[in-house]
């Protein structure tokens, strides 16, 4: 008998209502003769209310305090699942994360899970239950409430479904897959029936919102796939898989992300050691940078450039005015008006020639390119925010028939 | 160093400002050289809410996964409460119940406490830390969420002095303290300041709301010492403890009780098994019978008249209906409107007279006495519920000075 993990995420569990109807999405995959498996987060708000709560004692509340807070809204939301599936007259069993067996690590609000023990979920899945388990948390070796971090409820589905060695994972959602482009912009824009990790990765770091990268990478780690699909919807749906780069599109999907800045270092010296001070001293800092474009170097000097988040940008352009002074910079300047277009596809691999079309697609719409950056199945350009949506058109137009 | 256990009732943790308070009054007991345990329970309304919720679902939810929901309060009691200590500059360490080692058995919703394992709170302890933990709630030998039922906070509490041989357990609430009768109808009546807990177990039956029995059962049959006081009033607090009935006042307290109701049987036939039958029948649908008077027998028929609480009032006429035909009786009838006026005190052993005075005190102020009840240590009467707060004035003005 197959196992089938399904997680249901805060919006589909937001109300009353909607847990009913998850409870008979739940009670269906079951009475179609699976063993079923059951990861939920936090009802809608719950956990925004909590952090509320605790930030008017201060602004910044300890984080394995945190931890035990935020942990109560998927135990609610595991509770009310659970007496929904028995109200309708099958057996449910809720754990608690610590129950369902998730060892992480003792990194408050952001823990690393070590193991997942499923003698429980077996032993309850053996007497016929439904097995719901609470996402996002877990239990740390000193025998302290943790949590997962952002995509933490992701986070628990797959790894459970790894180490029961489920026949399938089920990401629900509030979007019915994974789409070609966002199609609040791309009107045209398609669900990708099949997607590789890697694109999914890929994806994520080109500002796509669907899943939250270190699930994704969980998933393909330990060769578990997944399907992201609306829980409301019936159709549509995106699995996520290995693909082979020869099966793969040429381009699987075209995104944008507008929450970008960049910060520009005019004419720092150009001698070894230099990028690794600026990137070291970002680093220190938490600031994750994006891409990276440096001139061809004159008279000894060089122009760097760097993008990152809008949300880390002001930390990032104060650490930048000061190295700017200690290496004697001409300028440091900072644009927040840019954006990053994205274009992901395992088939770029063994098709040449992507990266011109791309170009040449952005010129032939009067969108001009001010920096590059590329990997082995993608490629971002940055370029000025008010020509985004025009751009993430045209690109989709050229690649997604 | 002494240890403290300190329990903070919903009404005392029941919003951000009064959490801050109570967190101020655990680091003052721990600066003053205390190691400190704190029991808490969940804030002002969460329970009733989280109960709301689940009735959305269904009016009668499983009670397995109910307990689940309502540990949930605990824990964010817990957490913000640590958040608000560790605010002050001192170390917390929260702990849901099944980490506080409060282990019991399977009876959900209304569990008992079978152990408690204090290896971790005295871990803690040891570390310099305030330990605080989730009141109401543990873990069965099952490995699943349990709750004590109403009063299970103040159970946890007495449980782990217990447990941790603490010098003093300190129930802290909204009333600062057991008074002699209720002061919101006798304006003279005062705190008392020890009382025993034998006194304490009848007050509770005698419809005294300050703490639920189980509790006080607890600390008496383990002699744990108990403070009952006010959270935000320093003054006052009664003592509960051993006290010899020698030392015990002759009347401690007077309590009203206005939740009875009375259900009579006349011309009952009078034969053994005849009482069995029909206190066997109430037992079995777990109604609580408080007050029993039988007549004295005429020509082998008797009346027996009882008091059950008003919330089980329709049930209880109900079967007794029932039975009233099955025994071929002349009539059942009720009368909802009775009160019941309960005086206790240990010393009443040893003072002969205190039922004599109570009913000339009675007499006196013209209230009619319906039914008689006692036992080694309080007199309980049913008169009319009209009657009843002049009862209560005029019996403690005759006994407490």
């Amino acid at each position: 008998m197959a196992i089938i993990v399904q997680k249901y995420g805060g919006s589909s569990v937001a109300d009353i209502e909607k847990i009913k109807k998850v409870a008979e999405k739940v009670v269906n995959c079951h009475k179609n003769g699976n063993k079923v498996v059951v990861v939920v987060s936090a009802m809608g708000k719950t956990t925004d209310n909590l952090i509320n709560l605790a930030k008017q004692i201060t602004s910044n509340p300890p984080t394995k305090e945190m931890d035990l807070l935020l942990s109560t809204g998927e135990l609610v939301s595991v509770a009310l699942l659970c007496i929904a599936i028995e109200n309708l007259g099958f057996e449910a069993e809720g754990l608690p994360g610590f129950l369902a067996g998730i060892k992480t690590d003792n990194t408050h609000t952001k823990a690393k899970i070590r193991t997942v023990d499923t003698t429980r979920i077996i032993e309850e899945l053996k007497k016929g239950k439904i097995v719901v388990v609470a996402g996002f948390q877990g239990i740390s070796a000193e025998d302290s409430i943790t949590t997962l971090g952002r995509g933490g409820s992701d986070l628990t589905a797959i790894a459970i479904a790894g180490a029961i060695k489920a026949e399938i994972c089920e990401i629900y959602t509030d979007v019915p897959g994974v789409f070609t482009a966002d199609p609040n912009i791309v009107p045209d824009a398609r669900i990708i029936p099949v997607i590789s990790y890697k694109e999914m990765l890929e994806m994520a770091s080109a500002g796509a919102k669907v899943m939250q990268s270190r699930a994704v990478e969980f998933a393909q780690k330990y060769h578990i796939p997944f399907l992201v699909k609306s829980t409301f919807v019936d159709d549509g749906g995106t699995m996520v898989t290995e693909v082979d780069f020869k099966e793969g599109a040429v381009v699987s999907s075209v995104a944008l992300d507008e929450n970008q800045a960049k910060i520009t270092f005019f004419n720092v010296p150009d001698r070894p050691g230099v990028a690794a001070k600026i990137f070291g001293k970002l680093g220190e800092a938490s600031i994750n940078v994006d891409v990276i474009v440096q001139n061809v170097s004159t008279h000894g000097y060089t122009d760097l450039s760097f993008t990152v988040n809008i949300s880390e940008f002001e930390k990032a352009f104060e650490i930048a005015k000061k190295l700017g002074k200690e290496l004697k910079c001409k300028d440091v300047t900072s644009d927040t008006n840019i954006a990053k277009i994205t274009v992901i596809g395992l088939g770029m691999m063994n098709h040449p020639g992507v990266a011109a079309r791309m170009f040449k697609a952005l010129a032939d719409s009067g969108v001009n390119i001010e920096m590059i950056s590329t990997s082995e199945i993608k490629i971002s350009c940055i370029i000025k925010k008010e020509e985004g949506q025009k751009a993430l058109k045209a690109v989709h137009k050229e690649f997604i028939k």
